[in-house]
């Protein structure tokens, strides 16, 4: 459907636009963050939407396929094309202006090149806060995390990327320019293409701006860790929390004991919570409005979940420091993983009233297979779990060669068997257009198809992402 | 593009679908609520999701035009066709199930015909709360209010109804069902269809039924009224209550003595709140977590907003009973202003900031066309205002035939110049299909179109609602 990019194309492109727009095709473009594939490609970074929008017009009218990348930490190879007609990949990297500031509306407008961290420091300088938070915040733009819905750890509370987001600006595969960048927060006014441009993962077009909604600066913060007898205890003891403390619950995340296993075997080193590991904890942050002291409401609802047998222990961060130790240890377990090596990582969600029965069943359908380690963890409070599947020890993830496709689909068939995602947070990119295939509705997948026919006729913006090239 | 139904395409819809599928065509389907607009159809009120798929496959093949139907609430004419091939009427009334309960994961599944207050109230049964509210909450059903994203009084807090919704059943215009029911709280697995039909107002298919969020109910509710020398100084309270309660502001709503003047007037009987009406009063909600007083918390906040000159004067709600009495001043302001009879009514929404200069700017625009009275009231956290022009008193709305078009114009040319909305809340229907193609970006509607055509290729999918009949 498409064709490569051939000299007489990227001397075309060259001549129409500034000097500085073509970047060397470094690793760090066509890489997959964890090594695990590779693409391909000729790297655009233009400067401005007026630039993204002429290469997408020309892009369009030779059928050159289009990558759109941002900050190349994606885990599903949304940004790597490795295979078919080598395409551009356009990098938003230059575009990372914060266009304007309305602190008085909680309202941020960047380009989509900004990095997550950056956007985070602009909105505390204004005495906001802005809530999407993740493990590739340092390197991760805007545009990526909005066009694969990004989640994280506070999506319990603010939501994922989509709910941060008020408005867009987007070139459309033929060049046009959708100015929707509005600030408003009511907006009835046609159908929710902003939603839909939102998780699209830049196959309907390219994300170049966004209108970002902050939100008042928790006044009051803290944190605990409470070891828990079982899953459905932590759920239990997620209900008391809502129902004591609302939307203060900023995040409720679990761990497992292999995840603190795994650090002592591997690192990176970080200071255990309880003298002897409990099989299950949960990491609680709360941010609470003035008036009421995390302490207080955390030991509060300790005592109360005490009493109930929801809890077996608990420690309760003095200080942001405290804090701070607690969520280190919730960070470094990705890194642990990485270290080990695994099998096969899925990032799964069910609704939440089955996490316990999922995880219940999980280890049997995986011990039907082999003997492995696996590492259950994640966003509890969003019934998202990262469970992952690793060697026994003294094996590594090469041995399991064999074994990894059934490892896969049996954990991606009981998420789905009990109504749940085959991929809650990180998308589907390259890596699971299969699995949406599987696991989706026909007809989700027919209108898919349609709109991406509909919006994008000649199918060049990333092609092979999300939907199988047509 | 279609036809009407003949006597033998009703002959073989009677014969395929079951008894009592079929109902008069009694008024109530067929007017607008505020007896504004006159629609046609046959109406029909399937029982089951098969049946509208049925009813829908069979009109697609026949190319008859299909309008969904609710609780006939709407404001803008989206559930009335009165122009083109009579259409079939659907009517979700007889599908009024809550199919599911899911309390500890705060999911309710119920279908589409379910009545907004019954939703609330089942909702309140499980010792949780469903925080969409809005006047006609009656008679409202869910289908209607999820097709049309409904706002209300708490969108400042939960969000529009979009934001109250986890999945969809929709049946699409061929007749196959979307099983799209997900109660995943993350599921990132291809586009957002679901948001996509939220607001689409019918036009791309017809939801049969969806699972909703439910909230913890807040633990400790408070209201007060405070009066504030200005629009300004109201938006600057906001900011300093929601720095301090964050979440906790459940609603904030701002209401001009135009209003109060207009209840005195012609009713509804309502307690002043204030001795001496002040221009502009606020009304906040707030619902706190335990352990805070919304007493404690609303005095505090007075407090500080009269050392800052936000606040002249101040009520705090001392019981439910008063805090019903704020509210019922507020939810009789329309009703008072049906009874003075509006020379033309407003929904529009400008970026917070924005909204002390529309203010100021919209009465010497209007002032240039004529002698009005304006009532400027609603939901100010969200930038919604229903700005309403009134007859001079001794006057009527018809005395002001010829002035309409201008006013109306004028009051959306201000609402667009600020980068505001023609419909914040309402929906575009029938009655807004011009002004969205006057104030849309081209992109937008171009895309729009593209997606209709592609779901619905046969446009039989409420015709002429949001986009104009091709």
């Amino acid at each position: 459907m498409f064709t490569p990019a051939t000299d007489a194309n990227l001397a075309d492109l060259r001549a129409a636009l500034p000097d500085g727009t073509f970047k060397d095709a470094t690793d760090s473009y066509l890489t997959e963050p964890r090594g695990r594939w590779q693409g391909a490609g000729t790297v655009v970074a233009p400067a401005t939407t007026d630039a993204v929008s002429r290469i997408l017009a020309y892009c369009n009218d030779h059928r050159i396929a289009v990558v759109p990348y941002g900050g190349g930490t994606g885990l599903v190879g949304g940004q790597l094309m490795g295979e078919g007609a080598v395409p551009l990949v356009l990098s938003l990297e230059r575009m990372t202006a914060i266009r304007d500031r309305f602190p008085s509306e909680n309202v941020l407008v960047v380009e989509a090149g900004a990095i997550l961290a950056d956007v985070q420091a602009e909105a505390e300088r204004l005495g906001r806060h802005f809530p999407l938070s993740l493990a590739s915040e340092g390197s991760a733009r805007i545009g990526g995390l909005l066009s694969t819905n990004a989640g994280g750890v506070n999506v319990l509370r603010y939501g994922n990327a989509r709910a941060q987001c008020l408005g867009l600006e987007v070139v459309r595969p033929d060049g046009t320019i959708w100015h929707g960048l509005t600030r408003l927060r009511k907006d009835n006014t046609g159908y929710d293409l902003r939603d839909l441009f939102i998780g699209a993962e830049g196959t309907l077009g390219i994300i170049t701006a966004a209108a970002l909604r902050m939100v008042p600066q928790p006044v009051r913060i803290g944190a605990a860790m409470m070891a828990v007898p079982s899953p459905q205890a932590a759920l239990d003891l997620l209900g008391i929390a809502q129902g004591r403390l609302g939307d203060g619950i900023s995040a409720f995340e679990i761990i497992h004991r292999q995840g603190l296993d795994f650090l002592a075997e591997v690192g990176p080193d970080v200071k255990p919570p309880f003298a002897e590991t409990p099989d299950w904890m949960v990491l609680i942050d709360v941010g609470l409005p003035a008036g009421l002291s995390p302490d207080t409401a955390l030991e509060d609802l300790f005592t109360e979940a005490v009493a109930a047998d929801l809890v077996i222990d608990g420690v309760i961060a003095q200080s942001m420091a405290d804090r701070a130790a607690f969520w280190k240890i919730r960070e470094s377990i990705p890194e642990a993983n990485r270290r080990i090596g695994s099998i096969s990582s899925h990032d799964i969600s069910v609704p939440l009233s089955a996490v316990p029965e999922f995880i219940a069943r999980g280890a049997p359908v995986l011990a039907e297979i082999g003997h492995f380690r696996i590492n259950c963890f994640g966003h509890l409070g969003d019934g998202n779990l990262h469970y992952n599947v690793f060697p026994m020890p003294g094996r590594n993830r090469a041995d399991y060669e064999a074994e990894r496709p059934a490892v896969k689909k049996a954990v991606h068939d009981l998420a789905h068997a009990f109504g749940g995602s085959v991929s809650a947070e990180h998308g589907v990119g390259r890596l699971k257009v299969g699995d949406l295939e599987t696991y989706s509705d026909p007809a989700k997948l027919a209108m898919m198809r349609a709109i991406k026919d509909a919006l994008d006729p000649h199918g060049i913006m990333n092609p092979g992402a999300v939907l199988r090239q047509a």
